[in-house]
């Protein structure tokens, strides 16, 4: 059976998602619980969006494929549904710095990666030293000059759509650097601090941070509102764009068409991507 | 001349506020960050809300009375406004889980603890499993069963008003346990976690925590809606209730009245809580 996992993390402690030898990532620690707890070996995750180091997850989804009677076997005695017993035996057994959300099976033709509709990031930033909050200080950016959101913004609209960001990529060989931008906006959010949502059909490595960095030069004056779009249509990577600090960034969500759609839409997504495998969803 | 400081901290790392010999507390914190950048030794802060190990604050108040050529001399050649420039060089020497929002001359008559109107605490619990955020763990506490806030509400409101908290507070020889609770109510906030907001004139010690967890023993149906107003009656601490884990407890914020009512106030304020000293506000 496929199980579908929503997951959320501090990502501080972490070098990101992917299972890298000798270095603690999220998938390793995530993958390590299900042998645990499910008494197998080799359990493999496939993830929606493979978090770079430091990033955070709030709407983190995976799935992974077990045998039934492991699952069942792993909920033992428990009086409360099998999956919601497997979450929390799972929560038992990782650090406080990951928390499995939800346990759902899958429905037909479900993909993490494949099947996702979009992934939307938010990234904060407190740019006022009265905005600073220490609770707050290992997912928020403290940044010493006070950034013009609406330079910001008028800046964001010129990148929205399809498009090759090949200019806020790094460059792996073969891969497709095209994709489709949904949302870029800035906004206060009820404390005051500058919070940029990004949502996109899919993103290639380091694409949030470096659009990120560069419409910040706009924000604080070092660059005119017409650069980011200079940029974006140069078509290569520019070193004065910079990719910002990992830690005010968090996955917030990802989402999956209608049930009947998922199928049809991973193998869409996978003949676009697969062909021109990305290190990054 | 006084200086009217608002800072905000992680309280996880420190014993508290008040000063503790060997133990880190924000007070010695800031006391001796003061000393470092004015140049000067035995620095006194007084403050609003002495809170207890491991609770947090956004909105902590605190004052301090310093020579006004040492001040100047701590800004230095800095182009900013003096106060700004003391406020950034604090934030150099503080670690990153104390944070300096403001630094200001003081109005005449005030007082940082005596002044004050009021104070308010939230008190935050994640009581489902997928509300649970990785990134908020430290200042939300996680609960394995659902709350009804309903209940608690109701039970909430017999509590409201002047009365003698000594059913509530940590008995201190000849301290006055009368205050005037003008706030306590449950709501679900954007995300869906359960918030107390607890606002009184002042608080005697462990009295939020003890309301809370007074509450919350009403709100997972341990206790009957009724029973907060009995505990209140009777006057006497009862084992029954817990003092709730202090993690989950934020003070957020402090109000004064206008300035020319500060000195009034303070008077006021010094000669209820004075003669009676209590070892918390």
């Amino acid at each position: 059976m496929r199980l579908r996992i929503d997951l959320a993390y501090d990502g501080s402690g972490f070098r990101g998602w992917a299972r890298q030898p000798e270095l603690r990532t999220v998938q390793e620690d995530l993958e390590r619980a299900i042998d645990t707890v499910l008494r197998t070996t080799g359990t493999a995750l496939t993830v929606a969006g493979r978090t770079d180091a430091g990033v955070h997850a709030r709407g983190q989804v995976a799935h992974v494929d077990l045998e039934e009677y492991l699952v069942s076997a792993a909920a033992g005695r428990s009086h409360e549904p099998t999956l919601d017993a497997v979450r929390r035996r799972l929560n038992g057994v990782l650090d406080s710095d990951v928390r499995i959300l939800r346990v759902t099976e899958a429905p037909p033709g479900f993909d993490a990666r494949f099947s996702a509709l979009w992934r939307r990031y938010v990234y904060r930033i407190a740019d006022q030293p009265q905005l600073v909050d220490p609770l707050a200080r290992d997912h928020v950016l403290t940044w010493s000059r006070p950034l013009d959101l609406d330079a910001m913004n008028a800046a964001a609209q010129d990148l929205l759509g399809e498009h090759d960001f090949s200019a806020f990529c790094r460059k792996r060989e073969g891969a497709t650097t095209i994709r489709t931008l949904q949302d870029l906006y800035w906004e206060r959010t009820s404390t005051g601090i500058a919070a940029a949502t990004v949502r996109a059909d899919a993103f290639c490595h380091n694409m949030v941070r470096s659009l990120v960095g560069c419409l910040v030069a706009v924000g604080e004056g070092r660059r005119e509102q017409g650069w980011p779009a200079e940029v974006l249509a140069r078509g290569l990577r520019d070193p004065a764009v910079k990719v910002i600090h990992a830690h005010g960034l968090t996955l917030e969500e990802v989402a999956y068409p209608p049930d009947g759609d998922l199928a049809a839409r991973a193998r869409e997504a996978r003949v676009v991507r697969t062909l021109n495998p990305t290190p990054c969803d």
